[in-house]
């Protein structure tokens, strides 16, 4: 009844939405999955004092004002990064120089020329075994990762469409302020990289099959807005929505769309595929629901079909409750953990890579290109 | 009890797959419809002996084998062009000359030039009192002309987005012969003008804005097929799916698909519209239904809801069954065959107009130029 | 090209609703099936003058303001029965005993003596040649035709559960006036016969088994309701809604309940059958889906699939239009007239049978003797 | 940023599928609400040495394999029990005449004597400050409990009818093995207890009201199974389903349905609510919506809308994600305890109580009374 695997200790930086949820799942992931290590909730770092009732209520051991004294802790393995987008390199590239194996969030930096240093230094250090990964997390919700499984498998043939949407819908109202995600200066983009970011990450993880070029158009419908934190408005200065056209590497064509201005979707995150010989159907507001339309079989029977993705047999599945007893958000997170666990106690670099961040980034820079010259085709560098 | 109002003779050119429901649609349009002047089912005209029997099963009195008869012929008022399209302008402008009243399928023709003389042809008859539409009989599927009514009342407030999908799967097996419908040369185009007209004109009704300019992309995923009538192959000529931006004259960014390759979907014509103070979504594949989600409701109670758009207040709905006893596909030519005589016997200009019919012709004629061009940004001319 | 089959002379008693789509029925048949005989709209009989615009506008030759009249003509070969329950028996044994073949509304008849009476008389004209059939529209939905196939078929295996419900809302407000049908004198039962009526026969009918016993409750919710017809009030004499428990001759356990209380549903005709190796579901509002669940995939990949019944194999659906492109209400009719006069031509008895429409009036009967009597467990006598 | 809460100390019982999901809400609840109480995971009982590795992998301090030793314990103040069905009695008796509060899982017991005892030493130690609660989860899911806000408030109106199911599919195959949940002696009943009391604990918590007499029909579909741990089979003791009818004390009609052989369906806990001035829908299989139909509005714009309970002004929601992150089922259970708590830290009786516990008990003896006289009608007793 001893225990003896190895201990890993994990600091991770920020505490605000994406801290809540990372921190819930390091809590939970030892409970459901068989780890081949134990991660320790070692240290949070945060930049006011408010950290440490925040390491209280999360669960970790220390708390840290600077993000520094964390990756300087020899107690530290695993840093994992949830601080705004425009820290992620400055974070990133001190971990990795100190050795730590890196868990960064999505997306992987706010420019192309960040995200191409971090991929670079990730390289650099996978050849010394410290290994890293971004979170897009909804690769792992079990009914996106068997639609991995079944395209990988043949079961859709060749890929003729992609259809994927991210909405939601929280600033259609004029009159919501000016917050740190509508600043360019902060976020980078606005529905593009943090909404288009995951739906492009997603069609390529479950296709299989990289996005070669897009034709864009991008719009902010409401050009200024109260600030945040007094009187008076400011600009907004990244869009509000993105929508663009693709080719697919097998061939197919694909739409893509990410706004914040579809009212009535909170968090549609839909991908639909349609191959020779098969069709598949997801929505994140259904998240433990599949649609699968087996192509193959006699037309009078054949119809997308409602698999519930909570047997044992679907991807993480089997950790948890009995078939139907659904999960929720959290829950991609704890399986992105569980997986990353995973390859560093095996010293197997983990996916997505900071190369598969860096090329999402690639796409979204494309994105923003093409619409700012007419919609015209704009060629992903690889 | 003596019935004093005028009749109208019919003439219908062409008896396949239109003149089928065009045939039912007369058939029945004065048993549910209180309507100001009496259609009869005159003539009918085809190419071979067989519109004999056709005639008989569907209703016709006569029958002839070349439609300038049918056009010829004094007891004829109204001449309803259910040819393929490369036969529309000819036909039409022959019928208006004649000062027929004049009802075509669309697309109103197969190139923009032949639309633009059938458009002048009809704007010079209605002139003399001779009216002319065109047949985009989805208008008048109940749950769309009632979202119609709900974007021109206001209750979507500004439209900000437009989806527009029309998913079909009948050729996705490389197997399916080479139909007239994938010749150039008879069908003008393939999904695009066949169905991706369907959808411009729906989001242009819907919203009662205009598509100002495209970006496109097309494909032909099978370039070769079987012939249909003999043993060899030969080519595809026309485009297999067609995906393109574009931006309403009201601001909203739309997205349009039309495909003959999404396995699994068999006429999904799907319209989403998302404005500032509510949204609306509707799949023909569920036609009776139209979702509305109103944004002004405490966002606890809000939500898309699923209106059966069989309410004796819907349009067109009170003239049939009660409430969930929903109707089909004919029922929007027996409609769109109502407000067709209605407009007749007031004089006064039926919709869509032959001008409407041009206008989605020169988005189609856009989405081509822009395709061709590298998905560069190609306004629609006015 | 001559039309060498015979012809059959049909005369309808009733034109409100019933009567309505029949005409519409009688009016199309013959434009989309190969009929062995050409069926005649000979005559409508109504009881009042209104009867002569009737036939007008819905396509009968002549009418008559006494159904005996009708009974009466040589050229009437068929009488098709559309009057309220408490005329079947009387026009029907009259027609039967005239040689002429019926099609008698459902219900039978008010009460299982009249039910029996006339099942009796129709089993004696059949021995003549003389046929007859009652009219459960809703077998005749593609999907449910189809449903009925895949349970033959073997694909649900054992049957252990049937829900059946029929959900309407239109006398939700106790505002509603008196009309006929909340009177048990005319329409012999309330929600039960009407729509209660349809689920029983449903429910064998896809099944192919036999309700064998019922427990039962009935309520009427509003006791008192605003006359029809003038001021004041009079009691409604008719439930409001019944539910009951029943079992299947195969041993399933199965739920019933039928109301007009439903706020919300308007026709909600839902059907879901589980056996050992499958199930099925349906909804009449959405009459073109059959959902399907095969429990024999592995568990992985099954799931209710949603097929639509637009097919050329699902039964009615190649004599209409292309997949994808629905059906209403009004087809369900004309399915049953096709059947009906194939039938007829080909001197074989049509289903369902008088018999059967006397078993549903039994199990009406048992589901009241039950309610009336502490729900006790009433059988159904064979 | 000192922590003054009082801390309790909870002990649990069982660490089977109710004891993990206990565990992680135990765990997780202190993160996400603002507790008046520190609640620490301090023991742990088993009955074999198992238990301490569950007891590290699930975070309690410590191990018992004597739940006496874990109700024995000055640092306990909570006893969580997640033991089967035949031990809640004991169990709970001690730990209450130990001064300990309660959670109890459902069913409260076996039998409704052991629920009587239970729920008056319940009684009598609430007078002391010492309290209990039966742990009927499903309440706490946020669409169930926005659910029964909306009856509360009036927005339903009358209730006229409810329908309830919980329809699961884990023994559909004969071959599933002999466990202990078909066993009478240890589960004390079949579906009807395991499920059924879910859903009449449910019907009567959304609709404020009580089951008062119940029409019921059961059954054992296999009625032998091969043996869990050998070689043979062995009959099946309990019910595979229970169908029943029932009335709801304010005059409403209900169906209940529990059972283990409807294929395809996973955990459809579903509810149907009708009242005179709307109707409510859940489904558990999409726990993070709920349907409502608002029947005072223009029939053209009513329809069953599909909220998305993850807005802040939903019961929890505000703990956990932005809206449209949906949660899972063991949420449920963090609810429940964050629930218990606050009342533990208030001394407020919680709810359900074990008198609510004992009544579901009631109802589901009445089920079986009802099933074994012939499905007569039983009331009841209160």
């Amino acid at each position: 009844m001893t225990d003896d695997r190895p201990t890993l200790g994990v600091g991770m930086v920020g505490y605000a939405f994406m801290g809540r949820v990372h921190a819930q799942a390091w809590r939970s992931v030892g409970a459901f999955f068989d780890l081949p290590v134990r991660a320790s909730m070692t240290v949070l770092a945060g930049r006011s004092r408010r950290v440490e009732r925040a390491a209280a209520d999360l669960g970790w051991a220390h708390a840290v004002t600077d993000w520094r004294d964390l990756v300087a802790r020899d107690d530290v393995h695993i840093v994992d990064i949830c601080a705004p987008g425009d820290a992620h390199a400055e974070i990133a590239l001190a971990a990795l120089a100190a050795g730590k194996h890196v868990l960064c969030e999505k997306p992987l930096a706010n420019t192309v020329a960040e995200a191409e240093e971090m991929a670079e230094a990730a390289q650099q250090a996978e050849a010394h075994g410290v290994l890293s990964m971004v979170g897009f997390n909804y690769r792992r919700v079990p009914a996106v990762a068997y639609a991995r499984r079944l395209v990988a498998s043949g079961r859709l043939g060749s890929i003729r469409h992609v259809r994927a949407t991210y909405l939601q819908d929280w600033i259609v109202d004029p009159a919501h302020p000016l917050v740190w995600r509508l600043d360019r200066a902060r976020a980078g983009s606005g529905a593009l990289g943090d909404i288009g970011a995951h739906i492009i990450d997603l069609a390529q993880f479950v296709t299989g099959e990289a996005v070669t070029g897009v034709s864009a158009l991008t719009e902010t419908f409401v050009k200024e807005r109260p600030l945040a934190d007094g009187p008076g408005s400011g600009p907004v200065t990244v869009d509000d929505a993105a929508v663009f056209l693709a080719r697919m590497s097998g061939g197919a064509l694909a739409t893509f769309e990410a706004t914040r201005f579809a009212a009535g979707r909170k968090n549609a995150l839909r991908l639909e595929i349609n191959g020779s010989l098969g069709s598949l159907a997801f929505d994140f507001e259904r998240l433990n629901e599949l649609e699968f339309h087996d192509h193959t079989l006699p037309p009078e029977e054949a119809g997308f079909r409602r698999i519930l993705a909570t047997e044992p047999g679907h991807p993480y599945a089997a950790a948890w409750w009995p078939p139907g007893h659904g999960l929720g958000y959290e829950h991609t997170f704890t399986h992105e953990i569980r997986d990353f666990l995973d390859c560093v106690a095996a010293g197997k670099p983990p996916s997505p890579s900071f190369a598969d961040g860096l090329q999402v980034q690639r796409v979204l820079a494309a994105v923003e290109a093409s619409a700012a010259a007419s919609s015209v085709w704009t060629p992903i560098p690889t």
